[in-house]
C-alpha cells in the first residue's frame, strides 16, 4: 500500500505537467496555470484586508497576521511562471513584461518588501501602523498591475 | 495616486469573489477556484520532491527546504474552499467529503502534520531522514485523494 500510495502522490505531481528528468522544462500552459494560482490566492488571502485598510472590513488582528503569513509565502511563487515560454498564452500580462525585465522585477521585490514590513507590523499590534502598511502592500499591488497587467 | 492605487487593489480584490461586508459570503464558483488554486501550487512545489522521494530527480537540499516551507502554507489553504455550498460545482470532489467531514478533516491534518515534520527533518539535514519524510507526506496526498478525489 505505501509504494502504492507514493506512486499515486507522484503520478499527481507529474500530471501538474512534470516530466522527471527535465523538472526546469515545464509547459507554458501550466506555468500559467500556477502563476495564475498564486494570484488567485494572494486575491483571497488580500482581499479581507484591502477591506480593513479602507475601513470597510471590521479590523481584526488575528486575520492580518494570519493573511500576511499566507500572503509572504505567496508573494514569492508568481513570479518564476513569467517564463519567455509563456508569450503565446493568452493571459492578461502585458508584453511591458517582456520588455523591461528589470522594472517587472523591482516590482515584485517592492511587493515583496512591503508584506515583509506587513509582517512585522502585524506582529507590534499598533492597528494604525498596521493599516499603513496594508495601504502600502495595496499600492504595490496596484502598480504593479497598472503597468504589467491588462485593464479588464 | 496613493488612493487611486489603494482602490486599484481593492478592486482587484474584490474582483476576486469578496462583497464587501460579507467577505464570508464567497461565491461556489470562487471557493472552488480558490481551492484548486492550492492544490495547483501544492502540486508545483511537492513535484520535484516526489521525484526525489523515488530517486528519480537529484537531491537537493536547498530546494527541499524551500518547498517544505511553501507547501507549510499552501497545506493549510485549501480546505475552507470545501464548503457545502459547492456541491453543486462540477469539480473531482466526491461526495465522501460531505458525508464524513470528520474523515476529511482527518486526512488534511494527516497531510499537515506530515507536512510539519518534513520541514523540521529538513532542517537537520540528514537526507535518508528527509527522503522518509518525503514518502510520508506523498502517502497522504494518495491517501486523501483515493478516498476524496475522483480517479482522472
Amino acid at each position: 500500500m505505501n509504494k502504492k500510495l507514493l506512486a499515486a502522490g507522484l503520478a499527481l505531481a507529474l500530471g501538474a505537467g512534470y516530466t522527471l528528468g527535465a523538472i526546469a522544462q515545464v509547459k507554458p500552459e501550466i506555468l500559467v496555470k500556477q502563476r495564475q494560482s498564486a494570484m488567485t490566492l494572494i486575491g483571497k488571502y488580500w482581499g479581507p484586508l484591502g477591506g480593513m485598510a479602507q475601513g470597510k472590513v471590521p479590523y481584526d488582528a488575528n486575520v492580518v497576521a494570519r493573511n500576511a503569513g499566507f500572503l509572504d509565502a505567496l508573494s514569492k511563487m508568481p513570479w518564476d511562471g513569467f517564463d519567455p515560454s509563456t508569450q503565446g498564452e493568452k493571459t492578461a500580462a502585458l508584453p511591458e513584461i517582456w520588455k523591461d525585465g528589470a522594472k517587472f522585477k523591482a516590482a515584485q521585490e517592492f511587493l515583496q518588501g512591503n508584506i515583509v514590513k506587513l509582517v512585522s507590523t502585524a506582529r507590534g499590534g499598533d492597528e494604525g501602523a498596521v493599516k499603513a502598511a496594508l495601504g502600502d502592500v495595496g499600492k504595490a499591488c496596484g502598480g504593479c498591475h497598472n503597468t504589467f497587467r491588462e485593464k479588464r
